[in-house]
């Protein structure tokens, strides 16, 4: 047995190198991470071109990021891993309402509105009664919750991708229940999009044969005190890429109904409870 | 069994995605990559706000590339990477020299030298002789070959990193062997160095307790027509990092014997065959 670094011994050999007061929490992911990183070459006999390719998309992935990009969220979501570590972080019994992906489009310090209130302010789109409850798991109704919602808008972008052509807080709302935990508002029937895709991300989702797009929702966060956090969508049941979400977000729990409503004020109707668990 | 992303079913859902015109060989690394960095995420139980520190961490290491500095490579380097792929795709029987790292000073088109001639310009540093032969596996020498050699200077630099200090092709050549295959240079006895530690590799090492030096060596890359080209160092054996170069590429048989000269024109004696076997 060498002493030195050999294929034969070198998931030891670096994970040896830790020193003895590295934090108990960073030498588990580090030795975790160098034991897959090695597996991962040795299963392939990953050859020096591609690592040659693999350092290069690395490079060009971090150079795209920017204050308005964030391509390694992007590899992240289009992996499947973001979704994991949000399914991991965030287990909840059966009949709680699930967690999926924030996304990037989510602001801070929405305006705070009324209840009936419209969302949509440009007065694109076919129009959407989005209401329910929010209840615990016992269906009791939560007084106070607050539902801070977003969507894109008919042309498939969120305002803050389009400053100066939506107005502003498009589609974005803060909501405070009352005793009863009932919400409604009006926004739009939201519409599939695709993820950014002119950067390094995009080129692997095209050697991969998969497209971009993530299937039509409308984006939750719902939060109580006493109550764990959800951050979610729900789902647009008929979309064409329902079963193909790029970033993996769907769950059979989230897929909504939008009912068509004939002679009412708005074109949809989408009832949806969300039942929280205690924190 | 949902027909969307889960907890259990990650894995196959990521690689389930890919379409059926996928190039086999991408398709066979990225299911292997995927594999393992959904493993990856379920062992560790990797929580939200691991994910954002490792998002933020690749993303500086991104950024801190540029025309000068590889910063990926290094993080490849120091966690074993690139010297597990160089060892899986330089497999070579018992008695041919092994490979190592190249690392990033090389460079191409070095002067050509006579053999006997002195490669260190700047008049620094313990003036040692470099010398041995270029043999086949049976030991008969190989006429031809190109020894192309490199190293730092005595104050741990190559000449790239001090261009207008030291002088241009400092501590660099190349050499030719005749028909008995030996070769013979006056250079320095290199020493240790530390990586580039001032990014986020180096705080990285600075998290694990590791250090970021190298142990003294000469680089060198030996060619001829019908063989495998070499890429290799011979290393100090008496160099404190000797056991922990920080990016792993001491072998024990590149290990090379520095003696003290007396009374000679220079200070040691390094004597070292590189053995090659057919392409």
């Amino acid at each position: 047995m060498s002493r030195y670094f050999t294929e034969h011994n070198s998931e030891d050999a670096v994970n040896g190198r830790m020193g003895p007061s590295t934090d108990p929490r960073l030498e588990e992911v580090m030795t975790c991470l160098v034991k897959h990183l090695h597996a991962f070459a040795k299963e392939t006999q990953l050859t020096q071109a591609e690592w040659d390719y693999g350092i290069g998309f690395l490079t060009q992935v971090g150079q795209m990021c920017s204050q308005e990009r964030q391509e390694f969220i992007l590899l992240s979501d289009t992996l499947g891993f973001s979704m994991l570590v949000d399914a991991i972080n965030n287990r909840r019994p059966t009949g709680a309402t699930e967690n999926t992906v924030l996304g990037p489009f989510h602001v801070d310090n929405a305006p705070a509105r009324q209840m009936g209130d419209t969302i949509s302010l440009d007065g694109k789109g076919e129009s959407c009664l989005f209401e329910g409850a929010v209840i615990d798991i016992h269906g009791q109704p939560i007084e106070g919750a607050k539902i801070d919602v977003w969507s894109d808008n008919a042309d498939g972008f969120y305002d803050v991708q389009q400053p100066g052509i939506q107005p502003k807080w498009n589609n974005r709302g803060i909501f405070v229940t009352g005793k009863d935990g009932r919400y409604s508002f009006i926004g739009i029937k939201p519409v599939s999009y695709p993820i950014p895709n002119d950067g390094p991300v995009g080129k692997m989702l095209g050697h991969l044969g998969r497209h971009p797009y993530r299937p039509a929702h409308m984006h939750y966060i719902v939060s109580a005190p006493g109550y764990q956090t959800i951050v979610t969508h729900t789902f647009v049941g008929d979309d064409t890429y329902l079963t193909s979400d790029a970033v993996f977000g769907v769950k059979d729990t989230l897929v909504a109904p939008f009912e068509k409503v004939s002679g009412g004020k708005t074109l949809w109707h989408s009832p949806f409870n969300f039942t929280m668990i205690a924190a």
